[in-house]
């Protein structure tokens, strides 16, 4: 390429990326910035550049660095491949693989950990300015950003790969930023996909974002931004997408599937959309509010618990009981209209603490708007397997050979109040003092 | 490019990409894995690879066939135009057109089929891989699949380029796959677009699918994938998005046109979602539940359905009469919420044997609840015009000078039970045994 | 490259890209045309070809004159940032900014315009051919298009930067134009964006509109096209999203912020959707359907209605009063469905004109159904701050020490008939002749 802001990592003069791309960009960012001298206030100066990433296996040991505007960084494959199967098959069938890593254009995290090292240390991509302007237009595409190991964390586990632990981050960004975007990456085996602190107007678009302790975490606070079109699946400890302290925050079109603690998980949210998207998980909790979410919208999404299906994660969750709710909320004047969800529950490994599960169930807060929402359970003698794919497959298709559960499908704690509960259950289905909340129920056949 | 890794397929010794684009193709895989010898199980040395395919015309007479994962073959355009108009246009005029054909990355497939050959050898990408992992994140990117004729079918059909029939498919998937992406693609005049057996995790984003005989299809089994934001638009025969056996598959965002035997059709599938996609046609049974599809949803769509307006395809149709239903359901508990339904019935081509046209019709199976659909019908004398544009816009942008029409807004058959239809139609409106389904008729004006 | 249709703007022999990238362009492109000349019509002959504009500053001095179907031009970074904090910071303060302009593969519109230049001379890229068939396919991709300035006006606003006024637009086709794709870019500082007539099948996807005067302006006619998934805030005279004599456009998953006279304004659209986007605005007036729009589906969108928080801009607005309505709907037959609506009055700014606020309007039109929409209605003493980004936060996320506010939420002119509201706010919050439309108030507490 002619023009001098266009790097590829395998031609560039300093360092070997196949040992340690983190040295190879590090040196093409102080190129970049050795170049944007230019002052004039009539003239730009600092376009930035692009750095390409042919596919190939690439190492890093050293941590890249961003301080600069308007950099990309992009290669060509997303390169996404179930870790977690491999790591669950026995070691003897390995040579009849046909590959055992991921691939694409991919960046195989070494980056060596310390006892107590601070979080960010671990973090591939680091990304942090001070002073003004916030740094804009920093872009991620289409390349793989592989953790490789899980290790032992103390938790028990018998398998260290079954973890999600191992320190590791794809993409951390620590200070505020505007007009970020992701879009057609693969993350997978890292204990935080992507962290991001203070956003506005980030778009994080048509990703592969799993087998991660965490996929998605917004932090701090933020506006504007977009989660859309994904693939996402963390691990059974984290979070699939985490927000804190956001408004005008748009999730749609994701699908969602286990495991995860919880597929989407507000703390202090507020004026924000969750519509359109498929949501599975194998636990409750799938959606939280926490901490007063306040005006936000949830329609149109299809929602999916049932239970876990494959050998080596039966026997684990996230720890909450079916009283907790699939969809959690602690706040007002929330909209939750239009959505669907199916609760299968198995008979062989339920956790009920001999009651009724909870579909949508309300702690606190006022005036929440519950409406048009339509509650399937099934109890079920639901298969386990050895082979991930299929026991997700044939799970997912079971619905013969059921009975009707029975579950509590809106439940509004005493604290709540002031609350419209609409065609979302019958009289029995919907838990609450009517006196003090508004109710229709969803009328029945014959009635 | 210094990586070994990118591969440009003018720049490849090995045959003429101009002649057969497929001889190109496959001597470059044979390349990429002839270098990916690496079995230490620590490393990874499979990481695949990018073909780029640069704008131009590229003849296929060899079927490509895809082995390995992480491989992207990518173009820089998607080429459509359509080749319907210009192939119902007098030759005579063809001189004076800007250009004739398709364009962008383009592909021109050129396989030789043989009369009863199999009808994965019509493929001009044909995917396969047996044993262990599933082949994984293949991508195809930005170019420009064209089946460039239609043929004589027996069908009757005196132009053969309206027959939708040339045993050609751009892309077909044989074998468990994980992780694919197609995006930013364009397909025309092929019989099949997109066929995808066993999809787990799959994408298919942005991308530009019409005048093919069928779009988009999804068979065998799968789980967890989506198809968001494409314009689709199958010929009258086949199906613009059909799914087999599928959980947890996600279409959202499309903008599916005319004409299509039907915009979506599930064969067996469940906890599946249509949200929020434009859907138009020219016929009955534009999304269609088969064989148990059960706890999906459909919500947040628009849906329209008039008539051909364009001469060629005047008279021809999916054989569907207006009894049918727009949406038709087979299974149990499905959601249909928060739909808006246009039903414009012309005059002059009307085909509804007598009786009042249905719009959602539920043929069997139980516990479906529907809610919240307006639906708006209207009779009109329509155009029909030369011109496949204007007819298409002129029709859409008539509302005036129109009737209302009787319509029945629901019909639940005899066979199915426990339905909730709740806002959806007036009582005379809603047809069915209002003693074994739950009703709730929209209110009227001053009732 | 090479492939002699893939083209690198730093690279071409004639003009120099960064003083008049236009020229070079221009250049490229009759190279393109002067080598399409086969006329076999069993040939293809015209594919088109790919500009690359790598990451820099290109001045843009001549206009580009697009009349070739298949052309992609695509750059490496949309490369935007907010110029309007910039210009609203103190020159001061500008020796210590990171950086003053936007930045990624950027065209600095320099074109020198005239007083009363017709519209499309101010436009960086223009596209026109006229004849059969339409020009398809052109593409633009992932570079940034930026005004660099706005002009004084007239309209007495102080600073010239903050008018919105300097007769520049970032991409126009004038004639008609199928299958076009707009995605990945970045427009900033034009006073419109993106001016397109007559689209067919139109992708406006992922892209990033702001700080411009008007975004996306669909204008004549058009059909069957769809505007998602993007990132757009238009000035507080224009349009973020504006649709003329449209059938079938499908705007969702869009995160529209201010300011914006309006978020998205319909004239004479028709069945078409607006579902699942995030809007946002400081003014009444958000979505606006004029000109008889009919059969159209709303839902699903979060709209949020505050007040102007950064000083720069306080006191200037859209001129509508607080009774026109959020949502304007003049029109038949319209849908819309399980909407979440907040409105924050700032009791400091407040335009009510002494009467009651109100949400939903239906000025003329019969037969629209809105049903199940929830409305959020606060009084709050907002702050004001001279920085645009944390006001906004700020903002966003003040949902404590509020008083409900009193408004219609949805008022029916006398004009419009036939209409049926549901579940949309109290007997006393709709305001209509409840003799002439359909209604059922939204269930209170303990009633």
């Amino acid at each position: 390429m002619a023009s001098k802001n266009y790097y590829d990592v395998t031609e560039w003069p300093v360092g070997n990326p196949y040992e340690d791309i983190g040295e190879v960009i590090n040196s093409i960012i102080a190129d970049i910035k050795s170049r944007q001298t230019d002052t004039d206030v009539n003239k730009g100066g600092k376009p930035g550049a692009v750095i390409y990433i042919p596919p190939g296996d690439y190492h890093l040991g050293s941590q890249v660095v961003i301080d600069i505007s308007y950099l990309k960084i992009m290669g060509s494959g997303h390169g996404f491949t179930s870790s977690s199967i491999r790591f669950n098959t026995s070691e003897n069938e390995w040579a009849d693989l046909h590959e055992l890593w991921p691939g694409g254009s991919r960046i195989l995290v070494d980056i060596p950990l310390e006892v107590n090292d601070e979080e960010y240390k671990g973090a591939a991509f680091y990304v942090e300015r001070s002073g003004n302007p916030r740094i804009s237009s920093v872009e991620f595409s289409d390349f793989c950003i592989d953790g490789l190991h899980f290790i032992e964390d103390g938790s028990g586990e018998t398998n260290p790969e079954n973890t999600y632990t191992n320190g590791k981050t794809g993409i951390y960004v620590a200070s505020a930023c505007d007009s970020f975007r992701i879009t057609g990456m693969g993350f997978v085996y890292l204990e935080h996909g992507i962290t991001i602190y203070h956003a506005d107007a980030l778009t994080i678009h048509d990703n592969f974002i799993a087998e991660c302790g965490n996929c998605i975490e917004l932090r701090g606070w933020g506006q504007a931004s977009k989660i859309t079109d994904n693939l996402i699946g963390a691990g059974f400890k984290g979070y699939s997408i985490y927000a804190q302290n956001f408004g005008g925050l748009l999730i749609t079109a994701n699908n969602v599937f286990p495991r995860g603690a919880s597929s989407i998980y507000f703390d202090g949210v507020t004026r924000s959309s969750i519509t359109n998207n498929r949501l599975h998980s194998f636990y409750p909790g799938m959606v939280v509010f926490k901490e007063n979410c306040s005006e936000n919208l949830v329609s149109s999404n299809h929602f999916l618990r049932d239970h876990e299906p494959w050998t080596p994660f039966v026997g684990i969750d996230n720890g909450l009981d079916d009283l907790y709710g699939l969809l959690y909320i602690s706040g007002n004047n929330n909209s939750v209209i239009a959505n669907h969800f199916s609760e299968v529950i198995n008979t062989q490994n339920i956790k009920l603490v001999g009651a009724t599960p909870v579909i949508i169930r309300i702690v606190s807060g006022n005036g929440n708007y519950i409406s048009n929402n339509h509650v399937v359970a099934t109890e079920i003698h639901a298969k386990i397997s050895d082979s991930c794919f299929s026991a997700q497959v044939d799970a997912l298709l079971t619905t013969e050979a059921s009975e009707p559960l029975t579950v509590t499908t809106v439940l509004v704690e005493k604290e709540s109040l002031q609350n419209t509960i609409l065609d979302s259950g019958s009289d029995a289905q919907v838990v609450m003092d009517k006196t003090v909340n508004a109710f229709r129920a969803t009328p029945t056949p014959g009635a």
